[in-house]
């Protein structure tokens, strides 16, 4: 089989509900629509990247329903049947589940069919160390029966991702995974970095999707009793039934039959906003401004000033967002603990004003 | 004579522009027009307190012409013929110039007429005392050819402020002024403290009307020159042809006729953002919220929310303003070098957006 034998279909994952980057994102604008890596929102970047996989016709974005309008907007190329709104939010097995069936039912050779999907809320550069190593895996999958998940190499000691343990080489720049590590302590992740033999995990996946199918029907009971409503277009029963679960908990950490794709580009979640400041230049004072936003005699200051005009005097490691009618200012050492902040306010702020 | 032969004539000064309390002040809405020291307006309590003086046909406000629709909106009350519009800001020498020229010409007893000047941007308390004060001011004024000045014992080493060195007793509860001391630096305000004998210069002045233009014609001669145009009605000769001069400057530091009242009452001239937690009171955590303003684990912190939602998180001893389309953060030891930052901005945003 040559690699041009694969028909690859790219599944985007736009369901996330972002509140890491609250005020800026907010249920309603999750965190894949903001122009996080550049001056364009990361999923408009993710559909870049897609288009360089695969054709238009071979993508498929799985969202909820309230992100509909927001999608059209953003992504106006995409033709609307190829937007999987999901009627419930259960996680990303049942969604890559869903994704999963439909590539089979639109596939010209759905037996050549390999399946690989991506985040929409990451920052990746560059391109075409994106493009080999997502080949690489796509031809690692469309010739075995196993799951493929793609590893990035730590540089730095990070305790916000998972890692992975990597095994023994299988063929060329893949591994067997040893095991799934959830996010370590600071001195766990530390002797990873020191150790080596350590990836973190990056979410994406590269699978024939009737592999997916079939691993999922041997090893994740709480979404195999509801396939057979997917196959009977019962998308709604399907969503309806099915229990919150997620693929990494629900089949990565199960099934045996698991390979990792060491990555060769650099790779980010953008996590939280302190994260942003890893992503975007910065100027000479280490400060992050973007919109209208005027910093003088800061440093290692980020404002996103999205919303009328901020402008910081003084300040050193401070975060200072104005978005959706809220102005949020917090130690650039405590960006992270956002969640905690959510709850401790009145949950009308949480959805943003504007 | 007794006290009820005297008419008082209260001078309000509402020219400041009040760049320190940017963005909230603006050359539209300076400081005093801001809710500083309670929920209302400082030009408000101010009028309150003259009219607690006088009756409110003996008040008289100088201000810009385009401060007019801020006034007329802001002190309903007040007869229009009472508002005197400087046609250019040329400082307080010829303002109250030409207050104690309308007094006299406007006074049923000119020749028992005392005049009371007051700033329109100072936190006065309690009202009591504020009136027991000024009573003593003005029959040491209506029995004397001097020159009252009102006198606030310091509590702290204010370097902000203009010292007036006391002299000998003339009358119980006024004295002589030895001299008026600029803005001190640390070393000289704590000397000040300890030793006694000097008091802050508040800028209230009482004295009868001829007095002040006596004075003006014998050491202001900056003024004096030009007094004729105003006795002849032609005010914006007056101020087109008078240099820009502050009664500090032009005349209490240079005649011999100056006395002071010490103030039984506590006074701020609220110089600065910082300045709002002495005046205002705080939360246990010492953060004072204005506004819709949420603190979550921060202390000493001062949060102004007068046009949007603003949350802070985690921060100690900052200070954060959302007001005129514009948000602003700084530390709070340096919210006083507001001036040095304006000046280091593109000029459009020193007035303010929204």
């Amino acid at each position: 089989m040559s690699e041009n034998d694969f028909e690859r279909w790219i599944v985007l994952l736009a369901g996330g509900i972002g509140s890491r980057f609250w005020p800026a994102s907010t249920p309603q604008r999750p965190k894949q629509f903001l122009p996080l890596g550049s001056e364009r929102p990361l999923i408009v970047e993710t559909l870049e990247r897609a288009r360089a996989l695969a054709p238009l016709s071979n993508l498929l974005v799985v969202a909820g329903e309230h992100l509909q309008p927001l999608i059209r907007s953003q992504l106006a190329d995409l033709p609307s049947e190829q937007l999987l709104l999901e009627p419930q939010a259960k996680g990303t097995a049942p969604a890559l589940a869903w994704a999963a069936q439909e590539i089979l039912a639109r596939a010209a050779r759905p037996e050549r069919a390999v399946m690989v999907s991506l985040h929409t809320d990451h920052v990746i550069r560059p391109l075409e160390r994106f493009i080999s190593t997502l080949e690489r895996a796509v031809q690692a999958a469309g010739v075995s029966d196993r799951l493929l998940t793609v590893g990035v190499r730590p540089t730095r000691p990070e305790t916000g991702y998972g890692y992975i343990e990597v095994g023994d080489p299988l063929t060329p720049g893949t591994f067997r995974v040893r095991r799934f590590v959830e996010k370590p302590d600071r001195a766990t992740a530390e002797s990873y970095l020191a150790r080596g033999g350590f990836l973190w995990n990056s979410g994406m996946f590269v699978w024939r999707p009737q592999i997916l199918l079939a691993e999922l029907g041997a090893h994740t009971r709480e979404v195999a009793e509801h396939l057979a409503r997917l196959s009977e277009g019962d998308i709604s029963g399907f969503f309806a039934a099915v229990s919150t679960l997620t693929i990494d908990y629900g089949l990565m950490e199960r099934s045996p039959n698991i390979a990792v794709v060491e990555a060769e580009f650099d790779w980010d979640d953008v996590g939280a906003w302190a994260a942003l400041m890893r992503v975007r230049a910065r100027d000479h004072e280490g400060n992050l401004l973007v919109g209208d936003a005027h910093a003088v005699d800061c440093r290692d200051t980020l404002v996103w000033a999205e919303d009328g005009t901020v402008v910081v005097f003084g300040l050193a490691d401070v975060v200072v967002v104005r978005a959706s009618g809220v102005t949020f200012v917090v130690p650039r050492d405590r960006a992270e603990e956002l969640k905690e902040l959510l709850t401790a306010l009145p949950p009308e702020l949480r959805e943003g004003i504007g």
